[in-house]
């Protein structure tokens, strides 16, 4: 059992969020996170760095994006629906650009190949939350 | 002249967004990220802080939705316009969230009327680069 | 198999990190990073909060410390050891404040006792990548 | 005055920090965080971007140890001392190591140079916080 859901299983507080389902999302965001910092880092390690600068920036944009996403859905006191919503929505459209781009490269990179995995598991991740409508505030 | 607008005006490529707009934006991003660190700390030093707690929380949020956001905006190069577009609404929309709860503190609080302030100006500026409809990729 | 490990093991250079050794401490990097946004927020829904205020800014500064130490261990490209080294032991010093904390609270909240395992392993992970003396450049 | 001075001025404890000396910390930690975020991504827009991936990992490195250091020293209540001095440390090393990158660099790019700038700022002030032995908690 992750740590995400060992921290949800003892919150002190009533879950309107499946834990399962949101634990899930947390640890496909702390994943995403972490390969597209490394995919970035992989990338200027390559000869042909030029042909990369566009998986670059989106990776640093995708992990920068996921990292906050950590944050916001870590926190189940006095959650603030709208505000959740929106950034999962921007996280979801973020770790999709990050994939297409990464696709383009996996055939020739390993490295783009598992960040790939990472950002379309985290986008599904995302947008299984989002459907599910389940974020709500703990205390409304 | 702030560091986020002397950066823009040496970047080697060519801005299609203004660079004073752009630059306002940046520094109002890394006020709010800091000014929400600070008040959510300010809240856990104040007797009561019970009543404080949804502060605490949405600070917390805005923070690092902020400080993504300070990542996003800063980089021009190969720019996707949809997801910085999404990011920007989840911002506002956050700093927003939380302008309006420290809104309810300011009469007895100092650092909530500061980071009240702060919050307000950084979702203003975020709609303002919205508004303008020039977040668009360096290299399209 | 972590996405840190499969991550290092595409990585397109040499590595002169043991990659299982690398890969551990990234992941409880990661782990910890997310322990102590929950344990804050959690603490923040207990009843005595007062009792607890010393934890939630450990926790608050451990999670922006591991967070930042997921970042620098993630690459490998031209790594700087002297200011790995100083991170690292920044980093398990911060994770041993917090653990000590939260073993005081661990008595009588769960998620404090998640919490300080999360702690504890990272402590020690930081501290055996600094000890195996194993962080170089990996272009030196 | 800055956001952070004022919510410095705004803190409803006793400070044992000289105010100013710490708002100034934190200007130049927040400056020189986007200014290296800024600056890695203007690497990337260069025709030679291989001769700056040194550059580009160093930057990306300052970033994250900047970014958490506003977080830390933005926290006034229950400091922890050795960490903050720890962590203090590690980013004037870090700061440190980019300038001195970004200063091989700063004849051909003006990027560099203002990075640069800011860098060698940070570092500074990291180390005159470090000298001034000022950080201690508020409540000890």
């Amino acid at each position: 059992m992750s740590y995400a859901r060992r921290m949800l299983d003892s919150y002190p507080g009533a879950l309107d969020v499946d834990a399962g389902l949101l634990a899930t999302t947390i640890d496909a965001l702390s994943d995403c996170f972490q390969a597209c910092v490394a995919d970035a880092d992989a990338d200027l390690r390559e000869q042909h760095t030029a042909d990369l600068i566009k998986c670059i920036r989106l990776c640093l944009d995708c992990a920068d994006i996921c990292s906050a996403t950590v944050g916001i859905t870590s926190r189940q006191t006095e959650r603030d629906s709208n505000v959740t919503r929106l950034l999962l929505e921007a996280c979801a459209a973020d770790c999709k650009a990050c994939a297409d781009e990464c696709e383009l490269h996996a055939p020739y990179h390993a490295h783009c190949r598992v960040c790939l995995e990472a950002c379309r598991r985290c986008e599904q991740a995302c947008r299984q939350l989002l459907a599910a409508n389940e974020i709500r505030g703990t205390d409304e």
